[in-house]
């Protein structure tokens, strides 16, 4: 299964530690997965199913409030046990006993239970890389993930603008698939005319930003971006390391210098939003993008949009543990709009919804810029 | 003037206090609308003014970065001097420099900074209020700051809704007056039917989720809003206080028994947000209550908006200090629309956007419900 | 009376401020004392006393556990009432009846009672004077708090050591006057013979500590003290300033250059320590000190010594409230010797044990440096 | 190696976790002692030796302030890498080393060195049995380190006391053989008569403190204890759990029952004075241990004394890294006298002194109490 393909190469101890309160250690993300498809499947819906470990059910538990006690996010990396071969063992019995329940008659409630799970998981799996990728980006032995040897093909980006007209748009999900509830409520929203860039910003773009100390112009940024950047001496994105003169990047196969035509990719809100500010320009709406998001290639970069994670017109959080999954974030968060190189094939689509706080960086985030046609006068 | 007839019941004593990093003391708040007068305005343009104390400016100044360093707000409360009597006379030295300069002739620029800078101090009237008020109600001697004899006569609240139909609608400031530049750039909206009520929730109606354990009703809250009222122990609405067996309101008089009938104050928007969901509805969306707003009575609670605090299409950030207004406010805030019983008179109109942080509820803030009028099935 | 006059040339607003956690507001200071007369002597012992103000228990109580809540000490600094002409009427109200009081027979558990009474004022004036220096110092405009024409005639400084012998000390207060509990216990303690400074370190001294990068020498510091120096960004002693190339001080009339002459003052135990280690020396136990205190003069500085405050053998903690004045915080302190220039008069003897956290350096602490006649070799 | 054979029954995981800031991941340990050996001696002793990794220093380096920047201790639980493999290989290539350096000649400063390295590693032998058992005694499942079938036989517990008389005693290290600098200095002091019990405090005693309310009972404790204690929630020692209705404790074979007899451990400093206090009696002074021990049998439990850890008179931090090994730490730490059940066999002797924060209670900590003989009157 592609979750653990992810953790192929990983070593016993990479599988525990959390170097922040935002990473998960990879092992619980591995357990936390087949305990959603445990709880709300299988002890429900296999009949004489046996629950591989109870306890498990307080050490792997997320963010669920209607399940008792939960374990404080911080103290997932204090677990040495369950140990990652227990984990792994877990998984199979999990997995058996789902092979098991697909062998029976399925009825419409629980087929959309499982597809649920398995999106669940999909979003897990993108959490696991980027939570890999900063265990091993934070340790000073700079360990390897993955030797990739040749080197992917890249357009060469340009720095076209798309004209979108005014119109009304129809925005959330439209078709007969899975999505989250959080794209439903199809709905109708009026657009001024825009312009959005082809291709994302550039690594190039984004290191005149920094030359022309753009990470001390206070102008460009909100306030609590600064205070933000103050505290936490950032003067780069992450991963970017100041060596011998040159600025490097840590990658899944080591450090290497950073290549200036490499979409850009591990900036906060904030920066997305300073850098814009400084180009003269601004970030897309989550409406601006998804109206017009058919005129151009995405799906490398997460893409931080101006809009706050907010509920649609219509949307109703579902009663029990299900509804627990996206409504109650919908506060002190900004969407972002696309998908990244870590996520699973067939996971994205135009209507999807991802959202962080404005200062988080982990993900493979980058930056679209937009700016509107005419300005408003006064 | 209003500022400090605001400050009339006042002892030395509560001018320097501040109980709360969101509060500032009265002298501050004094002291800084002069020193807004003088920075901007004075030095400026009237010829040969002289400043009252350079030094004034590493203390009044607020969050203008382009003014060298500032005083971080967490010390305001530790300086005893300027002494209030200090205060008064630099405001009197400003007071009559304006009226000199009002007595020359004026540009046009000159007289929208002159009605800036007297919005300013309007904002600053609403502060001052709010902050006074939680610098009392924080004294364990509870002192009276007015007493009012005269109970204002109020209409009976109703549960009527207004029914608003889908439609295309302009928001944003359109006169000809002085507005904010966060609400320019009127722009269209489209928005699907709804209804919104007629009147604010009264306190009634919060006890009812109160004494129905809608603190502990986990499936209403934001998980931040969870977080929040859990950390800080929260129970009931900013003020009230248990006595007796009996709920007390902390008022301008004194201490006493929670009117049943009057309109709900001092919530949170986590705390606005969950009652609301608890009712099974939710909050008007600022552009909802924009569009809605001519059709019942407004001004005495400020109201909490479903809506985060971001740019209009269009907006531009000024250049300069004046740029940074509001601007750099704009992210992880929700919107607050209407008025408050403390606001200025004519300092209100339906297009102003007051903004807080989703936990703050210092303010005279209340909840104005609406609802979809069809559900969006699936 | 003498707290009174301490603050004669204080603004209102000056008794209010708290601007740290270890310094309490003027006003505070003032109402405590009294209280302390009210609660542990009137309220007992004056038939038909009345109380003042019963709500004041709760704003003018310290640290007595055994007296219901109490108001944690960084919530001092939030209370602008009862005012400052409040507290000076509480204490006219309370000085009138402790003179009645003194008009009729007193018991000897009274008398005592009595002398503890003013002994606490005492120290609370000492307290009241470092909390305004503070209070003044860390104010931007630097206002003076009384003008000193006439400097003092100070002797200048040697580099004398006085021998003392190796024998057995008797330690602890020995007369028939006041002392404090934790001075009893009078026991024997054999020193080996040792060398202490007649005079105290100076400012020139420390000067050339500071010159030499004392700070930035791990080797002198102790782990914590370096864990200090760094959060803090301390470089200098207290209330030193580095303006237009030259170290200054503020003092009671404002901020000076700094006289290399005078001794060195406001540093806390990890500096004296450090200093002290620089210049191959250490400092006294108290035991030393107050073995050696007859052949050299002190009186200006608090002298911190190598001794942690630890009780004497036979120390029991008295029942009831004033148990609660010295034992409860023997631990995690170091002990000073001796009194400084705003000790009041009378209340310093040989035998008193004054202590502080080792980073504190409000008071007037000042070094006397020691020193092993004879090495232990191995 | 003893060291390894303590982490016989560890899982790969056990090996990386940090719960708290004061424990240290086992493979930490086990890399340190090493990295010390090769740092402090092969390196410089060790003709052609090959350094394993020079990384290694960045790593295992613990608080040596001699050596460029150190990983700060929190930092410890992050790093998954080297592996518990790598750093198992890296002990075999150092002590390889260590055996091909003892066949040639030593020098006494050398043979000095290997001493101090072999006794830097019993203290960490210390370490890793008491921060294995945190890391497993909080995991919610409890893992078992070991079986123990056989129960020790205890002799049953007395209450007797020795009297010893007034006396001048000699403190401090006596011998030819090893012992750390903070033990020399050998020294006269005066002591009084005092009591001193046979055995240590027990579960049963301390259970009755417990039930007696003993943590509620401000006047037993010292200030800064009742902060520790209300801030924890504790109320109770460490790694007991009250289950059904009983007290159980958390021990290297699981959860068990509370055995009243046995001796007390895991409280903390606080805890031991406040039952001294509850009590009647106190903890003795390290003096009054060291003159005592030889009538009483010890090394059990690591017995919290009366005393801070000061340094001895004459006392000299050594000049470079080995100076920094324990004078730094002579502020804020009371002194434990003894030894304990996982203290390495001839490590312990009656004149060391091991130290701790006063609210620290990980290791193997007990009561053992005091008394004077004659109160002092006064």
């Amino acid at each position: 299964m592609r979750s653990e393909d992810i953790c192929a190469t990983l070593k016993t101890e990479d599988y525990v530690v959390q170097p922040l309160v935002d990473v998960s250690p990879p092992k619980w993300h591995l357990g936390h997965t087949s305990w959603f498809f445990e709880t709300f499947i299988l002890l429900h819906h296999l009949p004489d199913y046996s629950c591989f470990n109870s306890s498990y059910a307080f050490v792997f538990n997320s963010y669920y409030e209607s399940f008792g006690t939960r374990v404080i996010r911080t103290n997932r990396g204090n677990l040495s046990r369950p140990t990652v071969e227990e984990v792994y063992r877990y998984r199979r019995h999990v997995d058996a006993a789902m092979e098991q329940l697909l062998s029976l008659p399925i009825s419409n409630e629980l087929n959309m239970l499982i597809i649920m799970g398995l999106n669940h998981e999909e979003q897990h799996q993108e959490l696991l890389a980027t939570d890999i990728k900063y265990i091993l980006g934070h340790n000073p032995l700079f360990p390897t993930y993955k030797e990739i040897t040749n080197s992917v093909e890249i357009d060469f980006p340009t720095d076209e603008f798309i004209v979108t007209k005014e119109a009304l748009y129809n925005i959330g999900y439209d078709g007969n698939g899975f999505c989250f509830d959080n794209e439903l409520g199809r709905h109708t929203v009026f657009l001024p005319a825009f312009k959005i860039a082809r291709d994302l910003v550039t690594n190039g773009q984004y290191l005149e930003f920094i030359e022309d100390g753009g990470y001390l112009k206070h102008e460009f940024w909100h306030a609590e971006g600064l205070d933000w950047i103050r505290n936490n001496n950032i003067t780069s994105p992450l991963y970017w390391h100041w060596i011998d003169n040159q600025w490097h990047y840590y990658s899944a196969s080591g450090i290497q210098p950073v290549r200036l035509e490499d979409p850009l990719t591990h900036v906060s809100y904030y920066e997305a939003s300073a850098f814009a500010a400084w180009m003269g320009m601004r970030l897309p709406t989550e409406f601006e993008w998804e109206a017009a998001c058919n005129k151009f290639s995405w799906g490398d970069r997460w893409e931080w949009t101006a809009s706050a994670y907010l509920p649609y017109p219509g949307y109703i959080r579902a009663a029990g543990p299900i509804g627990e999954y996206n409504g109650k974030f919908m506060v002190n968060q900004m969407v972002l709009r696309g998908a990244s190189i870590v996520t699973p094939t067939g996971h994205s689509r135009s209507s999807y919804r991802n959202f962080f706080h404005p200062h988080l960086r982990l993900q493979y985030t980058g930056i679209r810029l937009a700016q509107d046609i005419r300005i408003i006068h006064r």
